[in-house]
């Protein structure tokens, strides 16, 4: 039984611009309700067929859908480009249409182009999650985040939530940017000249570091060095000293404030080694909250 | 309890060529059998362990391969050479038996080496599935193509089959020569000087690409032109023009001809972008078809 | 419910060097309970989520445990370096600790660098079981390895074992070692000087080729000749005339002595291509019995 175009679009999770904040608070209570769970299997998925396709390398993404994917007894098929044909040359939207003709009840899809992932959920006809496009959108990611800031602090209104780093290619700032503000919290961006995104300013505002650093939560951003080479950040020590969480900087936050990072961490660059464990850190704790997160949205794209 | 030698040699599928039209009609009604089935998992593999061999990449087909397991509830343990000791020298041979030894009760495998496989099948004690091998066959997915043309046609007797492109190098072009004439279809290939297989020429005719397109099933095949560095093929483009199905060709077709294509495509090589998804392609249609018979084939070889 | 670092501990297998004689003979007579069952599928780590971490290519040792962990029900999250974010710096410990905030109840971890292991395993909240660190232990190798010496000669005192090769890097060679003194076994060593560790000499002597073949027991072990570029040894013919179980060597071994090796082998370098098949050769067994050790292993880990 094909499902309808509405209902394949209501399934898929393509970004959190277009959600609602009733439809994410749905996700989040229920990614609430698996987290509770002691089992570790239950098998609401069984006889579902789930397609991870990695166009991109991932290890934790990858790991943690294949996580939330099994917790629901779905079958699992793993595709990664790189061992594959897409290396010569075979379209993205022709293995998608592939996997979906073999019989894919969903699929899990991380790919590089803009725009690319709204084309193919219009010619396929079976739910999409994405699990990052590009720099535009990692919905999974921003959940867990909400989530992790939510058992934190109780609620979203009104928290203070600082992005810093390179925000210019972060699909997880925009995911994170649309959503929180969806709650009404006080998102403020923080980048060095040549790492800001200037879109984005007009809904947010790009501030020092110093101001950035008093705020309930600060979010670093992976920054990849060699992807800047205009020479205004000279070297990994100069971005440290300017935008890191240094010791110093980490000691000097709100004893309330959390530390998050979407990983995996430059150590010593972005953030400093002693800080990645720090009590005020949530970063395992992000990635154990992604799990259940996958729960619900798996479950919310195929039941 | 060990199978006997011959009891291997029955279950196991090496190729077409040595088949009978009745066992090959056996394993087209029984993927009808699957076809039917509304439910996705029908455990009767269920405590068997099929690894998937790959010392040749593939989406595709390993994909096909897992999907068509795991619906019957097989164990899947998959290996791609790539991300193996193959690499550092293992010979072929000797990662088989290896996981032959670990207690796999049948393999699918692809394999470069000519002449290999049937090696290979003297060796072990576990039926194997040849996934394709070298040039020589590729029988899941001519067994597919039968398939889908028996969908669409009832009977194969005396269906005019072209077959166009690198016959040569395809392993695809000699499944199907040797399955469709034991049905007794009408074979004709079209292919480039320099991608012809003389060998083939008397079994079958090399007809012109005119005379190609009047038939009930247009096959096109892949074209790899690194391959062809002689110079008489000078360019994509000049491929296209001369043995391309372009979108006109397409036009032209007999109105209840049929489009195949064993994929990946080289939209715009061998095939116009928009001729893939033409009303009379059948291209999705033989990758979901490929369900069904690998489940009947995988059947075949373990119960 | 989270276990206590001792029962972490207990469960983990990290090499045999700190294990009892006891310890060691309860997992040997725990695979042969497993060994003898008839059944594929005894699915008693069903709910269980194990993790295989290869940072090393593998192909036999990984899928050995993944048949071993299928076999007892588990779910097997595959995790290999090359496809992943490690090739973008992300350090081992990270990865790991990531895998086990994710919720998996057991890892199984390759890796290169040496001491690493150790410190992984004060760091984790999971049991960890070693499948190769560096050159410093391979235990379910040898475990297995012991397991067909004991299948075959009824006990292992007193056996007489020459370990022949790369005896500098072999993990192999260090795990045997330590497990087959602790049941009074004589362990001689064997290689030439360029790949002899100095600092085994005080457990066992280095002997000459001649004298290491008049054992109950032959061990080959792998060499990669690319690893020395001392000039010591000029080509692998030279090695295989010098130290390598030539057709003649293995026809004037005693008619009881078994031959065995880790795998994968380089025929004709360290053992002639119809050596690896010879009737008291063991290579294959040894690979066969890698499954009922790892299931006794990994249950020792999860139940």
């Amino acid at each position: 039984m094909a499902l309808t175009a509405t209902a394949v679009k209501e399934r898929s999770l393509l970004g959190l611009k277009d959600l609602s904040a009733a439809e994410i608070s749905a996700i989040l209570d229920r990614a609430s309700y698996w987290d509770a769970k002691e089992e570790k299997m239950i098998p609401v998925l069984k006889d579902h067929f789930v397609a991870n396709m990695f166009f991109e390398n991932s290890t934790r993404t990858r790991f943690s859908f294949e996580m939330a994917e099994k917790r629901l007894g779905a079958q699992v098929l793993n595709f990664a480009a790189a061992a594959s044909s897409v290396e010569k040359g075979e379209s993205i939207y022709d293995t998608v249409r592939t996997l979906e003709s073999m019989g894919i009840d969903a699929g899990v899809i991380r790919l590089k182009p803009i725009g690319m992932l709204e084309e193919l959920a219009k010619r396929v006809s079976v739910p999409l999650v994405n699990a990052g496009d590009g720099n535009n959108e990692h919905p999974t990611q921003a959940l867990l985040d909400l989530y992790t800031m939510k058992q934190h602090f109780g609620e979203l209104s009104g928290l203070k939530v600082s992005i810093i780093g390179d925000i210019k290619h972060s699909r997880v700032a925009r995911s994170n940017l649309w959503a929180l503000q969806k709650f009404g919290a006080d998102v403020k961006l923080c980048a060095p000249e040549n790492m800001r995104a200037p879109e984005l300013s007009t809904y947010s505002p790009y501030i020092p570091m110093e101001e950035a650093l008093c705020a309930d939560v600060v979010m670093m951003l992976r920054v990849q060095l060699e992807r800047h080479t205009d020479g205004l950040i000279k070297s990994a020590e100069e971005y440290r000293l300017q935008y890191g969480l240094t010791e110093e900087r980490a000691a000097a936050l709100a004893p309330h404030a959390l530390i998050m990072h979407p990983a995996p961490v430059n150590r010593g660059v972005e953030i400093d080694d002693a800080v990645v464990e720090h009590p005020q850190s949530r970063i395992f704790k992000q990635m154990q909250n992604g799990v259940p997160i996958r729960m619900a949205v798996m479950e919310r794209a195929l039941l």
